[in-house]
């Protein structure tokens, strides 16, 4: 069997750098246990790991908030959405949203809808550009319009959304700004002093190259965010009432400090290699693939705008195969991995016309090689080819 | 400095077996991809782990639901309850709980109560024996009460609840019945079948051997709950809706494969020692910590009914110092780690008297030594005797 191709960083970056998994496996043996709970000093060393992880990414993000407490870790960006948007939803409020959007927004706002809570609308995302016009979002801004809430970076077509300009509209408006940058946190700047950006949801194990079972958001000052998640938090055990104190208000139960120490591991590579480097190195490889495979018949790109300014994700559609056969066939007979389907962002596909079978996407990370993309390029040609002499075949029988 | 002592092991248990170390280590570097998110070797390798991982569980919790995708996997034991507690509620439903509980029932009772959507009463524990009186529920019940919720055995006083007559009496009532088995899973049985449980909440990371950062609930057939958080799911993600499939109804966003993969090893490993033979090892360092203390003078035993069927847990409350400054004393000078506080129990606290200092509580794992115990025994003796020469010294001054 041929060496594994990893291609599918977008789901979750695969490998991940060796000081990850040493930190995680040298952190959890010597310093295992609950922080918060007890004063011993394995417990503050516990504490003061995940307090350093915390001020890092506050940092990363330049939240405007003096306290770093408002860093907060979830178990995955899914439930970091979940807990700003049931966080901040009250009766009768609007929400406006766009046709970029991962499921973990989509159904959230259509879940609370259901429910009677709240309303919202989607945006339409120009199919040609992959891009959304801030316009339309000031268009659908009503006077009990909440929050709004953006895709920072496309997991499917990889296309980065005007966020500063949506930024700006939200500051004229008055309405909470919401970016989920599951998808580009470690790989573009997320700033949300410059953006404008009120919350910040991120995933660890993407592109900050933390474990799964890691996530979270970063909440700017005077967010209006509820808890919603409610038990102990080793400070006020007394209080019958969940405290307001963050990160308590919003983190509760044994801290996952697994999972945190590889974050912290992850983040400070990141940091190392500068965000900078590891994005252009992924372009190149995108920009190599690209060159090799899109003159091959009846194959169509989805990657509108390609080239610095977008994601290392590249969505491809093929004549006479499927996505998903396409990926088994890359996985089976030439271990490239990489992913079919919606990608869970169904309104997207719908506009860019690949639903109900979506696309096939490749998501490039840091330890890939130009040998990966060749490679890749081979399978792709090879596979591609043979489904097309099928079809003739079946044509012509 | 002496070598550790680690007594806190009701917050967490540490150190894990070598093996949980070892699995979690070599199964994410080897396969820590997305489950469920593509079909290559790698993503089937890791869900197959979860799944082999919830078989074990389900299986564990002898849940009488045919299917063990009803065993459901969370961040936390908190995640958990708060699921479980929200995914029942409806408006104007009734709740009946217990004083033993942990604030990961108690507030999300409470915060429900207060957004007006369900009311709820607190049945009395016997000071003297720690026990809940299984009269006292059937008393409660009213023609709205939905679900009755009790801890199966105490984090602070290791008393083991009535689990079975309560079970009984739900059945006999037509309520459903959650038992939080965080403290007893993997210590004791805790058979949905035997005990009638319609729904048992686990944290992965204390007497299952798992790691922080995971947990979950075992969900029983014909239980209404509702998903509580929603988003990806790797299946049907056209759809507007979250699916109602059992584990994606109660599961979203990437799984967290580092985490269950500690918990798998963590499970078989506790089911190859047996749970019968390490809770009597532990119950007999219990006995002896007992045998080293119970003289002092001015300690009080909270261990109401100790025995065979109790949790390995002690709480004690000396004259003249604090449980807080015996854990400071007792890290610092001794290097013994245990826990001072509430516990997050604040209702037991309130019952026995030791609020709002609490207890200092020890909690034994099946890394205890006896060496350990008597240089808890040891250290224990020092401290409090210079306490209460303190105490007469300042007394006569």
């Amino acid at each position: 069997m041929t060496d594994l191709v990893y291609l599918d960083n977008a789901s979750t970056t695969f490998p991940k750098p060796d000081c990850v998994y040493d930190v995680m496996a040298s952190f959890y043996r010597e310093n295992g246990v609950s922080p918060g709970r007890s004063g011993s000093d394995l417990a503050v060393a516990a504490g003061m790991m995940i307090d350093e992880t915390r001020r890092i990414l506050h940092k990363l993000f330049n939240n405007p908030d003096s306290d770093h407490k408002r860093l907060i870790f979830t178990s995955s960006a899914t439930e970091a959405t979940n807990l700003a948007i049931k966080g901040i939803a009250c009766q009768g409020d609007h929400f406006i949203t766009t046709e970029v959007e991962h499921n973990s927004i989509l159904r959230p706002l259509y879940m609370l809808k259901q429910e009677g809570l709240i309303d919202y609308d989607i945006v339409p995302m120009n199919p040609e550009t992959g891009m959304i016009d801030p316009i339309d979002i000031e268009n659908a801004i009503k006077p009990e319009t909440k929050m709004i809430l953006v895709n920072h970076g496309s997991n499917v077509i990889g296309t980065i959304q005007p966020a500063e300009e949506i930024g700006q509209i939200c500051k004229k408006h008055n309405v909470l700004y919401l970016l989920d940058a599951s998808q580009t946190a470690g790989v573009i700047p997320v700033d949300m002093q410059k953006l404008n950006a009120d919350i910040v949801v991120f995933a660890g194990h993407k592109s900050l190259f933390g474990p799964c079972g890691t996530g979270g958001l970063a909440v700017g000052p005077d967010v209006p965010i509820r808890s919603t998640k409610w038990g102990g938090t080793g400070i006020k055990s007394a209080l019958r009432y969940h405290p307001d104190d963050f990160p308590q208000r919003l983190e509760t139960g044994t801290p996952n400090i697994l999972g945190i120490s590889g974050l912290n591991a992850g983040v400070k590579w990141v940091l190392e290699q500068g965000i900078e480097n590891i994005h252009n190195q992924e372009m190149k490889l995108i920009a190599q693939l690209i060159d090799g495979i899109e003159n091959l018949e009846g194959l169509t790109l989805h990657c509108p705008g390609i080239g610095h300014d977008h994601l290392p994700v590249l969505s491809i559609a093929v004549e006479n195969i499927t996505p998903q056969e396409l990926t088994t066939r890359l996985d089976v007979d030439y271990n490239v991995t990489c992913r079919s389907g919606l990608q869970c962002a169904p309104y997207l596909h719908d506009r860019i016309g690949t639903s109900p079978n979506g696309t096939l996407r490749f998501g490039v990370g840091p330890f890939n090689t130009s040998d990966h993309i060749d490679s890749a390029i081979t399978a792709l040609t090879n596979i591609i080819e043979e489904a097309h002499q099928r079809a003739a075949g079946a044509g012509s029988a």
